[in-house]
């Protein structure tokens, strides 16, 4: 961009409480990005109202409306790329889409785990599922991981990791929740860090550079 | 023990420093146990240096003076047992064992990983191997699991975590230096938790129980 201001979009099919998190973090002026769309399978998801709060566009792209996976993930590819977007964030986005968007936004596009990878990571671990795996194994650290999404999943190069702790008496939803605060603070930190151009991929490794002179 | 404190042995193959941890809480008076013997297979540990110097008894057993892995195994057991140990506490000790002191000291010996379990670990995973793959995923939390020893490496329930952040300019050393310094204080705290009867296992699960009334 021109203006140095990172163009982004957001995939959510839910509440979307991390993609407020980063909103509130670009109104406070410390993310240099602007969120210009707002993508969403699901009619009813609350962040598309969150967007149109915001005045910020959205697309809904009910998955059943396309005749494949594959049309579906074109679908999702044609919303950002008219939207022109720089940087695609991954905000509780339950459809599986198909390398085609991966390819065209490598590097470029980012997601969020309930846990620290590489631990509780991989198919089938989503939501309370990672929870009750991280209680069930017994595991007293817990946290977040904001990585760059590929073909593996849950395995990309990782930006940002935060912990949390794994209390005696928890059940999944407490440590959801105890989890879901540190998210809030390392999702916005990785968009951060990327909106600077602080980001440099090398294999496996996100190096993080230092913050370029004012 | 009638006097309510833990017979402590320890094994150790190197310099000891996390037994010296230990040592420390106990003679601070914050640790209801006493090491009453450290265990060795290299007569040149500075682990039992430590212990000459605390007035501990030791054990010197190499290795190759065994016909087996077995029968080193039952050497260390027979000189555990002749210390009475209660607890047996793995503090760098490079050999493998045999099941029979596994089987011996259920749920009472314990060992501490460089890494934050399941993440990093298994057959392979000690020393600088954890801290390379560690780098080597990029992954930017690390820390330390103090964890009861079963048949399965590195894989028995888990009785405390502590984190260490990964730096950018990581090296194995520089990060492993950050991972000590947390496992001198994850695993005294483990021994004083497990001293002072606060542990219950629970499959895989450690519950600690709430403080006695004093």
């Amino acid at each position: 961009m021109g203006d140095g201001v990172t163009r982004i979009g957001v995939l959510a099919s839910g509440g979307g409480s991390n993609m407020q998190a980063i909103m509130d973090r670009i109104d406070a002026g410390e993310i240099r990005g602007r969120i210009v769309l707002v993508a969403s399978d699901q009619p009813a998801a609350f962040a598309l109202e969150r967007a149109r709060c915001a005045g910020i566009a959205t697309a809904v792209l009910p998955y059943h409306d396309s005749p494949s996976r594959g049309a579906f993930t074109a679908a999702i590819l044609d919303a950002l790329r008219a939207a022109e977007v720089e940087l695609v964030v991954l905000a509780g986005f339950m459809r599986m889409l198909t390398g085609e968007l991966e390819a065209a936004y490598a590097g470029r596009m980012m997601n969020i785990h309930p846990a620290l990878l590489p631990s509780f990571g991989g198919p089938g671990m989503y939501g309370h599922h990672v929870h009750e795996a991280v209680l069930a194994y017994g595991a007293k650290v817990s946290g977040c991981t904001v990585h760059f999404v590929t073909a593996d999943v849950d395995g990309g190069p990782i930006i940002v990791q935060r912990t949390a702790p794994v209390l005696e008496d928890d059940t999944p939803a407490t440590l959801a929740a105890r989890v879901l605060a540190q998210e809030h603070l390392a999702y916005p930190e990785a968009v951060r860090l990327y909106c600077d151009g602080r980001l440099r991929i090398e294999g496996r490794r996100v190096h993080i550079l230092g913050a370029a002179p004012v």
